[in-house]
């Protein structure tokens, strides 16, 4: 077994609900096995600029529930440069940190493996992120309780459908990955999905217009990913007004609201196994790994491996949602 | 009493969260006192092209907690015009509708006010907007829903709400009227509302900005009512932008989500009061008014009060959102 | 002015949502007015025990949306006596507190008036409590939060009503009130509301009965205020199934989840509103009141009167359920 | 491919969330592949009582998000009998149906297992049951949404746990399966979970409270297991009153409540699949199995080995609860 007496632990990059959950149970495993905790602040600002607290179990008592994370978090330009990991390094020295749990998305865990390349350190990665564009793990913390927000406020929108041929374009997070927009629009009975994946294979929108929508005189709901790739919602509606000017076309952009919320169920859940599993990897002297979740049994994947582009859409979905908007 | 025999009832304007409970009482309370009723679909469009469904007891089971509204809802140009009026009235006379109940805002009133001066007939109108701009009423059909949806939004927003000193400008609706703006930022412990009904008074961006906002570091969040008057949330940013380059600036637009749900308690036993009152109305030989709740008690408000735009904002509430913000 | 420079506030009785949303506004408004503020926790028993904390204005930061009371709340048996008053008392005098605010229900508010009596302190009480019971005031703080749980808990019960002749008994709290039982049914679209107000007037489950509750064939709810008054969902199940076994019946309990969950806007709202104005009756040089609401207007209403036990049912809101379950 | 012209579609048993997103998958899929469609009210209640409709693409239009089953679901105890059986066999064939697609749980596709044996019907099950109770498949329709209304009615109930050391059993269901109970308490962060499962293994209730529950004076929240084998909420409370009187103890029976509600996005999105793959499974001449995921992949499971009850319990999360409790 590893000699850790101490861990660090920290939330970085973009939040994601379920990131308190992964705290308390790295917190409460590390404990239960005897290994003291410190909570870093804002990230991996926190080392560098020395904002480490003490955890005890009630560090983490009632946040389970709780969107956001407790630890915050921050972009940190410093811990871009060598110097800075150094610094970084150096405050893990002084404050007997003998290895860190990190939790966060691509970037986050990019920064964990150089940080432990050049210093030597055991790191475990957590996947948090809404995106669920990480390899080698079927979720991440986070992506369910996305999914279920985008997924109400859709309702919410087909509720006030009028009669008219409208068409929503409803913009969703996912960067360059298409798994919220293509599974919001499963759950929501919405019509198609525009996704990055498929830009250029195919031109969605408009096959989407020449097919005519839903045959119905309903409204049509369309989820789009964010981004460049896809140009997003608005660039959507652009082509409609000009292209296609009979429909009358609408645009929400979700925004922010995505990563907030009380996680569910399967983000707890998730967490909490994963956040556990950290501990037991680090007992069992495993580092440079993420923590990730296949076929409901945890696994350890390298980070680089975890952290590689390509995640691949799954067709199965795609065929379903065209069947089933007929 | 009112020799009424047989009442049609439409939704019209914006739909609004409510709606649904209002059509189910307004159609049990007509037949608990034996009149017939007859539903009438996508507004007044449904009496010009002859959409009109008889209704029973259960055409209006289970609808109490639905968003949106079972008879649709649309514009008409036609009604605008005394053709298109004279034929909806044929409509009445041919199907049997000795009066009529409308729920919808304001535009939708004043279709109902034109009508009945020109046709003598009966008719009731309840309020079913979540913009709460009518007056005479306390509460309008749908504002505590939209009301609990913006906060239920700007929570989540509040929960990924980091570190930096990030400026969140939040749009909402409410046309001329910033009753969910300024409700909306006192519910979510907001920074401040800017709202139509102050920006000829003061400016109150340049108040907030040159205040510091609250004094803590955190996130700000304020809420901005949507529409030509404030400039909505985009002419905030970019104002910021420009002349305070030192803010993170981020926009959520919330748009159509705040017209839908299922509406919260409030929101079902007002209409259902409103509905049951509408044909308690006709039978006591009402016309021209407008269902209204004043002080917990229905009232009977004359078409021509109601629909007049010169409901004060409550100063108490900017006030108190001032004094928390601290 | 009154010379106050120092308040304590605490939560008292049974806890409500919407008690944090007070507490964060009695401490900023009182901040914003230059009077210190001290958290006592557990109710009285801080007082007597010594549990006190000094409050800032992040003290309060981002508790507007949580259930619960971070000050805990508890039962206090030496609060009972003049001995532990006098305790209370002199760790008043000790921490330099000059006045109390108290948040609570009947209970909380009685042992106010009893403290100020005996010492001559400035105390304001803010009416927290789901059961809406107090007199002079038309809500209390915590009612619309619970009548929205108690709504989406029938809802879901609805959901799952099947076809047969089924009558589901739902027990909800209320004490010797009937306002969650009979508002809950109006928002539900419940068959029914059995309510203490109405025991010693009529046999409610018999004429029910005997009315064969909605005249479909689907289920019929029925909503019971929790109780030795009507005696409680089981004694109603019980009854039918002696006297009417042709019935199937269920029962739901529906038990602490009402008093919990973050508050609505209407209680954040309310809570943020008579927060701010305890601190303007005190510096007003008010004492011994009850903040109350009426007619969307601040009102001082003196404990006295307050917790006089009279508050009639609302005989609209009794016929309104009536017409609409045909 | 099997000559398959007209299908018809039934609910069974105890009600799920997801069966509308199911049915609606299974109409859409088959009008995909023009097969007819029609929907048999009342389980196997309506082929016997012959209460068949015509089902089309617009049947199922916005029932995606909607609790319950517009199928309705009843027992039938006509079915039981090889008689009951060959009048619904009858009625199939009078009506042109083909095949079969059973939704329900294990005694619905015991009844279509034998219903197949006895008349040589192509019959495809999908399993819908909060229990999550099946062979062959990881998830079951309706156990997501199951579990998280349970999550939110604990969250509500932890938030009015005061300072006591006040022990509250909440009674979930599941009949023989922990799942429900276990999870909840995951999710939750409950101290236990008492599981069927366990009963024949250990003392769960004397071993949690000899480890005097959760080390601080906080509540402490248990899920139990309904059904004879635990003795349910009430069985525990009553023995702790008699062997551990120093405990304050609270039951909630959460009740009908579970079953339904809007389905989360994880249930909608297993049940559009799930019902997609019937209409596959039957074009591939498929007969006699249930559909099943399996590691994200849609599976054939005989209905001999998806109904035999051994599915085993996950070490992993009960181990992983035991550690984040402390």
């Amino acid at each position: 077994m590893a000699n850790i007496k101490c861990i660090g632990v920290l939330t970085s990059g973009g939040d994601a609900p379920g990131m308190n959950a992964a705290i308390r149970a790295v917190t409460r495993a590390a404990i239960y096995n005897n290994i003291e905790v410190k909570g870093i602040m804002r990230g991996y600002r926190g080392l560098i600029f020395d904002e480490i607290v003490p955890f005890k179990t009630n560090s983490v008592s009632n946040i389970i529930q709780q969107g956001g994370t407790i630890l915050k978090t921050a972009r940190c330009k410093e811990f871009m440069t060598a110097e800075g990991r150094q610094v970084a390094f150096e405050a893990m020295q002084r404050e007997g940190i003998d290895a860190l749990v990190v939790i966060g998305g691509d970037g986050s865990l990019t920064g964990a493996r150089i940080l432990a390349q050049e210093h030597n350190i055991p790191i475990v990665g957590l996947p948090g992120t809404i995106d669920n564009d990480l390899n080698g793990t079927d979720m991440t913390i986070g992506y369910d309780t996305a999914l279920n927000t985008i997924m109400d406020a859709v309702d919410k929108i087909r509720d006030t459908a009028s009669s008219h041929e409208r068409l929503f374009f409803i913009e969703v997070m996912g960067r360059e990955c298409g798994y919220l927009a293509l599974n919001g629009a499963l759950a929501t009975g919405a019509e198609a999905a525009i996704i990055p994946e498929r830009v250029f294979e195919s031109d969605q929108l408009g096959e989407l217009i020449s097919n005519g929508f839903r045959k119905s005189k309903n409204s049509s709901l369309v989820l789009v990913t964010e981004g460049d790739i896809t140009g997003g919602a608005m660039t959507m509606a652009e082509r409609v007004k000009k292209e296609y000017p009979q429909y009358d076309v609408r645009v929400t952009i979700l925004g922010h609201v995505q990563r907030g919320g009380s996680p569910t169920a399967a983000d707890r859940i998730l967490a909490s196994r994963m956040g556990a599993a950290a501990i037991d990897a680090l007992l069992d002297d495993q580092r440079n790994v993420m923590i990730g979740i296949q076929n409901d049994k945890i696994v350890y994947v390298p980070f680089s491996k975890a952290i590689k582009k390509n995640k691949p859409v799954n067709e199965d979905l795609i065929n379903t949602l065209k069947v089933l908007s007929i």
